[in-house]
């Protein structure tokens, strides 16, 4: 079954230690549907300039990445954002942020998306995100990811939008600063108080924990050889969490019967998540097989059972 | 099969953001052997003065603890720390100091501990660490824990201690430091080339990894829901570690045979570290059953398989 992803595309700079890449593709949007599209359709909603590059969306119509919401604005220019990352890629420095078109980002749904079952709300305006969930009102599981600024300071329209969800999907500083508790099982239980009955907290390098029904699962994160380039790699972890429920047609509503599945999902999140850091920008999705993900998925069971 | 400790039997005051506690038992065997007797008889090393109290004694010999090498020294007193956590607890700061008798540690084994076939040799000094070994000639599987201190200042030693043992038990930063690699599996390939063929790299509330045989094991840390007192959690590990591996008389030599065994080693590891977080300093020994292990053992399988 399809998923609708809505976020932005964007271009990077991005300089670690491996080397330095002026200007490549990137934004939450892309490395969300790059990664979910191994396993579903996708459905992009997002804003571009007109000088987004023909390559680009030709790699991204190249995959089960439905276009029709990729909306370009005419004189307009791409998001770009451009950053430094610290010796030990645990820290980055942001050098630029010019949001571009992306400033007035107003997401348009096309008609064909809004009848699809899964909704992924990358990270913006908390009032947007409600919008686009009101669209499509036969959506069967909503969710995405915000990040500190709207929980700072946009906390009432960030709390109305996650009453409507069924899951978030954040790192653990977030989930800290979202329920005010250090301790991520008391965090865990507020925030599913405010809404979403399946959370998702990311560890960085140490996977992520799913919480659901009472119950929570460990996700380890893979222990890589190399990390050439972090960027991306938490939106590609969603890719791989909602794809693979889209793909299965898993909606994880009330009851645990969906609990094993619940946790694959995150095992594919973790998956997506350690592939995006083996190469710079999305480089890593363009050579990246199906047959590599199984792999690695088994790698992930080998490594953790006892 | 008995295992011996050697390391600081000690008094700890520490302050964590649920209380203060100026004075109470504390040190490395003190934990380490606490925690193994759960599993198996544990034979200590160590050395106090006669501020020692006798309840202290109490509490260790009415455990699986033989107390034959705590060495006593007359008009000395016991080796003494304090310290203060951070609000979260992921930092301390030292506050006092006082080696006292552990200064001048000289770790005498008792003729019947000779011939005991585990060996765990707290932080001390690296040349103190291999003259233990050296006391133990028929000595099966042997290794144990050092320090940054060490591993700056004292690199020649401490690699000719290395070079004899069977397994290393460090936390993540130490592993980094000791092999001049910041990538965990690059990290663990160099320090198992220094010796150690067995290699258990701790990550705090994240767990820990098993290095063996060219594989690679990820275990989780269990979720507390409250972390009363870290102090003691790392060497609890090495006693659930070390304690399984003896009681069930396992010598993780050459060949894979035993890795589901080292596997559930370094889990009984991560139990007793997260135990010991639950009370201040020793406590939660004072009152911990096996049964009550096998539970959190059982948990951690839950929460991880997929």
């Amino acid at each position: 079954m399809s998923l609708v992803v809505v976020g932005s595309v964007a271009y990077d700079g991005v300089e670690t230690p491996h080397g330095k890449v002026d200007r490549m593709l990137g934004g939450a949007a892309t490395y969300v549907g790059l990664a979910a599209a191994y396993f579903a359709p996708v459905k992009i909603v997002a804003v571009v300039g007109d000088d987004f590059a023909q390559e680009d969306v030709d790699l991204l119509a190249s995959r089960r990445i439905d276009l029709d919401g990729l909306e370009r604005v005419a004189g307009g220019k791409t998001f770009f954002w451009a950053g430094v990352y610290s010796a030990d890629m645990n820290d980055r420095t942001t050098l630029r942020t010019d949001l571009n078109v992306f400033a007035d980002f107003q997401p348009k749904l096309p008609d064909a998306y809004r009848t699809a079952p899964y909704l992924f709300l990358g990270n913006i305006q908390p009032e947007l995100q409600r919008n686009v969930r009101s669209q499509m009102p036969g959506v069967q599981f909503t969710g995405g990811d915000t990040m500190n600024y709207w929980i700072n300071d946009f906390r009432a329209e960030l709390l109305a939008t996650l009453a409507q969800w069924d899951f978030l999907l954040i790192n653990d500083s977030e989930a800290r600063l979202l329920s005010g508790e250090h301790n991520l099982l008391r965090a865990a239980a507020k925030i599913q108080g405010m809404g979403p009955r399946t959370l998702i907290v990311k560890r960085g390098e140490y996977g992520a924990i799913l919480f659901h029904e009472g119950e929570h699962f460990i996700a380890p994160g893979y222990l890589l050889e190399d990390v050439f380039d972090p960027t991306g790699a938490g939106d590609s972890f969603a890719g791989g969490f909602m794809g693979y429920l889209a793909g299965q047609g898993i909606k994880p509503a009330a009851g645990k019967a969906n609990v094993a599945e619940l946790r694959r999902a995150v095992i594919y999140g973790s998956v997506m998540g350690s592939f995006c850091c083996e190469n710079f920008g999305v480089d890593r999705f363009r050579t990246l097989t199906r047959d590599e993900i199984e792999t690695r998925f088994r790698e992930l069971q080998n490594c953790t059972s006892f």
